[in-house]
Protein backbone atom coordinates (compact mmCIF):
# COMPACT_ATOMS: atom_id res chain seq x y z
CA UNK A 1 0.00 0.00 0.00
CA UNK A 2 2.76 2.63 0.97
CA UNK A 3 5.21 1.77 -2.61
CA UNK A 4 4.65 5.10 -3.43
CA UNK A 5 6.43 6.29 -0.25
CA UNK A 6 10.33 6.55 -1.60
CA UNK A 7 9.13 8.63 -4.83
CA UNK A 8 7.02 11.07 -2.71
CA UNK A 9 9.72 11.43 -0.36
CA UNK A 10 12.19 11.88 -2.91
CA UNK A 11 10.29 14.77 -5.15
CA UNK A 12 8.93 16.30 -2.10
CA UNK A 13 7.15 19.34 -3.31
CA UNK A 14 3.57 19.96 -5.53
CA UNK A 15 1.51 17.86 -6.45
CA UNK A 16 2.55 17.72 -9.92
CA UNK A 17 5.95 15.87 -8.50
CA UNK A 18 3.92 12.98 -6.81
CA UNK A 19 1.51 12.75 -9.89
CA UNK A 20 4.38 12.32 -12.53
CA UNK A 21 6.01 10.03 -9.73
CA UNK A 22 2.87 7.93 -8.98
CA UNK A 23 2.15 7.55 -13.09
CA UNK A 24 5.69 6.02 -13.55
CA UNK A 25 5.29 4.13 -10.98
CA UNK A 26 1.81 2.97 -12.06
CA UNK A 27 2.10 2.95 -15.99
CA UNK A 28 5.66 0.87 -15.73
CA UNK A 29 3.77 -1.87 -12.91
CA UNK A 30 1.25 -2.40 -15.05
CA UNK A 31 3.87 -3.26 -18.06
CA UNK A 32 6.09 -4.71 -15.75
CA UNK A 33 4.61 -6.58 -13.26
CA UNK A 34 1.00 -5.56 -12.67
CA UNK A 35 0.31 -8.12 -9.75
CA UNK A 36 2.72 -5.74 -7.67
CA UNK A 37 -0.11 -3.01 -8.52
CA UNK A 38 -2.19 -4.69 -5.52
CA UNK A 39 0.69 -2.74 -3.47
CA UNK A 40 -1.40 0.58 -4.50
CA UNK A 41 -4.71 -0.06 -3.01
CA UNK A 42 -6.46 -0.16 0.31
CA UNK A 43 -9.88 -1.95 1.46
CA UNK A 44 -11.49 1.42 0.64
CA UNK A 45 -9.94 1.38 -3.09
CA UNK A 46 -12.28 1.83 -5.96
CA UNK A 47 -11.82 0.91 -9.22
CA UNK A 48 -14.29 1.52 -12.78
CA UNK A 49 -12.89 -0.12 -15.64
CA UNK A 50 -14.76 0.52 -18.51
CA UNK A 51 -18.06 0.84 -16.74
CA UNK A 52 -17.12 -2.16 -14.40
CA UNK A 53 -17.37 -1.44 -10.66
CA UNK A 54 -14.86 -3.04 -8.43
CA UNK A 55 -14.04 -2.61 -4.50
CA UNK A 56 -11.28 -3.52 -2.35
CA UNK A 57 -7.55 -4.48 -2.78
CA UNK A 58 -8.17 -8.01 -3.51
CA UNK A 59 -10.85 -7.65 -6.21
CA UNK A 60 -9.46 -4.93 -8.07
CA UNK A 61 -5.83 -6.65 -8.09
CA UNK A 62 -7.81 -10.17 -9.34
CA UNK A 63 -9.33 -7.68 -12.07
CA UNK A 64 -6.06 -5.97 -13.24
CA UNK A 65 -4.33 -9.50 -13.45
CA UNK A 66 -7.38 -10.68 -15.46
CA UNK A 67 -7.51 -8.48 -17.83
CA UNK A 68 -7.60 -10.14 -21.71
CA UNK A 69 -4.20 -9.40 -22.52
CA UNK A 70 -0.49 -10.42 -21.13
CA UNK A 71 1.42 -7.73 -22.83
CA UNK A 72 1.07 -4.02 -23.18
CA UNK A 73 2.93 -1.07 -23.24
CA UNK A 74 1.37 2.46 -21.70
CA UNK A 75 2.35 5.59 -23.60
CA UNK A 76 1.74 8.55 -21.55
CA UNK A 77 0.27 11.41 -23.61
CA UNK A 78 -0.78 14.39 -20.50
CA UNK A 79 -1.10 14.60 -16.64
CA UNK A 80 -2.94 16.77 -14.80
CA UNK A 81 -2.98 16.96 -11.18
CA UNK A 82 -4.33 19.09 -8.20
CA UNK A 83 -5.17 19.04 -4.93
CA UNK A 84 -8.63 17.13 -4.01
CA UNK A 85 -9.43 19.30 -1.33
CA UNK A 86 -9.52 22.68 0.35
CA UNK A 87 -7.51 24.22 2.58
CA UNK A 88 -7.78 21.86 5.76
CA UNK A 89 -8.98 18.89 3.88
CA UNK A 90 -6.97 15.17 3.80
CA UNK A 91 -4.39 16.31 0.87
CA UNK A 92 -5.18 14.67 -1.70
CA UNK A 93 -4.49 14.43 -5.46
CA UNK A 94 -6.09 14.40 -8.09
CA UNK A 95 -4.47 13.15 -11.23
CA UNK A 96 -6.16 13.18 -14.77
CA UNK A 97 -4.16 10.87 -17.38
CA UNK A 98 -4.40 10.23 -21.30
CA UNK A 99 -2.50 8.37 -23.54
CA UNK A 100 -2.65 5.26 -25.72
CA UNK A 101 -2.10 1.60 -25.06
CA UNK A 102 -0.58 -0.84 -27.33
CA UNK A 103 -1.35 -4.64 -26.74
CA UNK A 104 0.95 -7.26 -27.83
CA UNK A 105 0.12 -8.39 -31.21
CA UNK A 106 -2.41 -5.46 -32.04
CA UNK A 107 -1.33 -3.20 -34.99
CA UNK A 108 -2.45 0.34 -33.81
CA UNK A 109 -2.07 1.43 -30.01
CA UNK A 110 -5.67 2.38 -28.13
CA UNK A 111 -5.97 5.52 -27.01
CA UNK A 112 -7.19 5.77 -23.05
CA UNK A 113 -7.87 8.26 -20.80
CA UNK A 114 -7.79 7.63 -16.52
CA UNK A 115 -8.67 9.47 -13.45
CA UNK A 116 -7.09 8.34 -10.27
CA UNK A 117 -7.75 9.90 -6.52
CA UNK A 118 -4.55 9.70 -4.31
CA UNK A 119 -4.90 9.48 -0.72
CA UNK A 120 -1.65 10.32 1.54
CA UNK A 121 -1.23 7.75 4.63
CA UNK A 122 1.71 9.29 6.14
CA UNK A 123 3.93 11.78 5.20
CA UNK A 124 4.89 11.38 1.79
CA UNK A 125 3.04 8.34 1.05
CA UNK A 126 -0.31 7.83 -1.07
CA UNK A 127 -2.95 4.95 -1.20
CA UNK A 128 -5.24 4.84 -4.80
CA UNK A 129 -8.61 5.98 -3.31
CA UNK A 130 -10.05 6.28 -6.62
CA UNK A 131 -9.70 4.96 -10.69
CA UNK A 132 -11.91 5.31 -13.46
CA UNK A 133 -10.30 3.93 -16.90
CA UNK A 134 -11.71 4.39 -19.99
CA UNK A 135 -10.61 3.41 -23.60
CA UNK A 136 -11.58 6.38 -26.27
CA UNK A 137 -13.24 4.95 -28.98
CA UNK A 138 -14.13 7.31 -32.29
CA UNK B 1 -23.02 28.53 -6.30
CA UNK B 2 -25.94 26.67 -6.04
CA UNK B 3 -27.04 25.77 -9.09
CA UNK B 4 -27.47 21.97 -8.65
CA UNK B 5 -29.53 22.14 -5.41
CA UNK B 6 -32.64 21.44 -7.20
CA UNK B 7 -31.17 18.37 -9.32
CA UNK B 8 -29.84 16.82 -6.47
CA UNK B 9 -33.18 17.01 -4.49
CA UNK B 10 -35.23 15.74 -6.76
CA UNK B 11 -32.76 12.61 -7.49
CA UNK B 12 -32.02 11.76 -3.73
CA UNK B 13 -29.51 8.89 -3.87
CA UNK B 14 -26.66 7.77 -4.98
CA UNK B 15 -23.36 9.91 -6.36
CA UNK B 16 -24.43 8.34 -9.85
CA UNK B 17 -27.27 10.13 -10.02
CA UNK B 18 -25.95 13.25 -8.86
CA UNK B 19 -23.15 12.77 -11.15
CA UNK B 20 -25.66 12.40 -14.36
CA UNK B 21 -27.46 15.37 -13.02
CA UNK B 22 -24.52 17.71 -12.95
CA UNK B 23 -23.31 16.36 -16.25
CA UNK B 24 -26.83 17.02 -18.28
CA UNK B 25 -27.03 20.93 -16.45
CA UNK B 26 -23.47 21.30 -17.10
CA UNK B 27 -23.13 20.93 -20.44
CA UNK B 28 -27.20 21.75 -21.13
CA UNK B 29 -24.92 25.57 -19.61
CA UNK B 30 -21.86 25.16 -22.01
CA UNK B 31 -23.71 24.87 -24.77
CA UNK B 32 -26.63 27.04 -24.39
CA UNK B 33 -25.71 29.94 -21.32
CA UNK B 34 -21.70 29.54 -21.05
CA UNK B 35 -22.03 32.53 -18.56
CA UNK B 36 -23.75 30.60 -16.56
CA UNK B 37 -21.54 28.24 -15.46
CA UNK B 38 -19.86 30.47 -13.17
CA UNK B 39 -22.71 29.72 -10.93
CA UNK B 40 -20.92 26.06 -10.37
CA UNK B 41 -17.66 27.78 -8.99
CA UNK B 42 -16.69 29.07 -5.77
CA UNK B 43 -13.44 30.26 -4.72
CA UNK B 44 -11.41 27.95 -4.03
CA UNK B 45 -12.52 26.02 -7.50
CA UNK B 46 -9.50 25.02 -9.76
CA UNK B 47 -10.16 24.44 -13.51
CA UNK B 48 -6.83 22.95 -15.81
CA UNK B 49 -8.13 23.40 -18.89
CA UNK B 50 -5.71 22.00 -22.03
CA UNK B 51 -2.96 22.29 -19.53
CA UNK B 52 -3.57 25.46 -18.23
CA UNK B 53 -4.63 26.04 -14.79
CA UNK B 54 -7.05 28.54 -13.47
CA UNK B 55 -8.41 29.70 -10.14
CA UNK B 56 -11.74 30.75 -8.39
CA UNK B 57 -14.91 31.89 -9.86
CA UNK B 58 -13.73 35.10 -11.81
CA UNK B 59 -10.88 33.84 -13.42
CA UNK B 60 -12.58 30.44 -14.62
CA UNK B 61 -15.90 32.25 -15.53
CA UNK B 62 -14.00 34.24 -18.08
CA UNK B 63 -11.51 31.33 -19.26
CA UNK B 64 -14.44 29.89 -20.43
CA UNK B 65 -16.55 32.79 -21.41
CA UNK B 66 -13.06 33.77 -23.89
CA UNK B 67 -12.75 29.97 -25.38
CA UNK B 68 -11.68 30.66 -29.05
CA UNK B 69 -15.41 29.05 -30.40
CA UNK B 70 -18.80 30.88 -29.48
CA UNK B 71 -21.06 27.93 -30.64
CA UNK B 72 -20.75 24.42 -29.63
CA UNK B 73 -22.52 20.80 -28.79
CA UNK B 74 -21.53 18.84 -26.48
CA UNK B 75 -22.08 14.80 -27.45
CA UNK B 76 -21.57 12.36 -23.97
CA UNK B 77 -20.42 9.04 -23.88
CA UNK B 78 -19.87 7.67 -20.88
CA UNK B 79 -20.12 9.25 -17.51
CA UNK B 80 -18.53 7.32 -14.42
CA UNK B 81 -18.90 8.89 -10.78
CA UNK B 82 -17.42 7.82 -7.43
CA UNK B 83 -17.42 9.05 -3.67
CA UNK B 84 -14.11 10.31 -3.46
CA UNK B 85 -13.66 10.05 0.25
CA UNK B 86 -13.59 7.10 2.77
CA UNK B 87 -16.01 6.64 5.42
CA UNK B 88 -16.23 9.99 7.69
CA UNK B 89 -15.11 12.09 4.49
CA UNK B 90 -16.35 14.88 2.78
CA UNK B 91 -19.13 13.49 0.82
CA UNK B 92 -17.34 14.46 -2.49
CA UNK B 93 -17.83 12.81 -5.92
CA UNK B 94 -15.84 12.02 -8.63
CA UNK B 95 -16.91 12.75 -11.85
CA UNK B 96 -15.20 11.68 -15.34
CA UNK B 97 -16.53 12.31 -18.45
CA UNK B 98 -15.85 11.28 -22.63
CA UNK B 99 -17.67 12.34 -24.82
CA UNK B 100 -17.14 14.92 -28.14
CA UNK B 101 -17.71 18.54 -29.13
CA UNK B 102 -19.07 19.12 -32.12
CA UNK B 103 -17.70 23.54 -33.11
CA UNK B 104 -19.93 25.24 -35.10
CA UNK B 105 -18.95 25.01 -38.82
CA UNK B 106 -16.40 22.33 -38.10
CA UNK B 107 -16.61 19.18 -40.66
CA UNK B 108 -15.56 16.23 -37.59
CA UNK B 109 -16.29 16.50 -33.43
CA UNK B 110 -13.49 16.53 -31.43
CA UNK B 111 -12.78 13.57 -28.98
CA UNK B 112 -12.79 15.16 -25.43
CA UNK B 113 -12.54 13.45 -21.32
CA UNK B 114 -13.39 15.55 -18.55
CA UNK B 115 -12.78 15.22 -14.53
CA UNK B 116 -14.60 16.84 -12.31
CA UNK B 117 -14.70 17.04 -8.14
CA UNK B 118 -18.01 17.70 -7.02
CA UNK B 119 -18.71 18.88 -3.18
CA UNK B 120 -21.25 19.00 -1.04
CA UNK B 121 -22.25 22.64 0.99
CA UNK B 122 -25.06 21.92 2.02
CA UNK B 123 -27.47 18.99 2.16
CA UNK B 124 -28.11 17.69 -1.81
CA UNK B 125 -26.18 20.95 -2.99
CA UNK B 126 -22.47 21.13 -4.66
CA UNK B 127 -20.06 23.15 -5.92
CA UNK B 128 -17.25 22.24 -8.73
CA UNK B 129 -13.60 22.07 -6.58
CA UNK B 130 -11.96 20.37 -9.25
CA UNK B 131 -12.08 20.12 -12.99
CA UNK B 132 -9.53 18.89 -15.57
CA UNK B 133 -10.04 19.10 -19.75
CA UNK B 134 -8.44 17.41 -22.19
CA UNK B 135 -8.81 16.77 -25.76
CA UNK B 136 -8.09 13.39 -27.35
CA UNK B 137 -5.70 13.43 -30.06
CA UNK B 138 -4.70 10.49 -32.49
Amino acid sequence: MLEILTMAETNKGSEEEVAIAFVNHYYHLFDNDRSSLSTLYNPTSLLTFEGQKICGVEDISNKLKQLPFDQCRHSISTVDSQPSSIAGGCGGIIVFVSGSLQLHGEDHPLRFSQTFHLIPVLQGSFFVQNEMFRLNYG
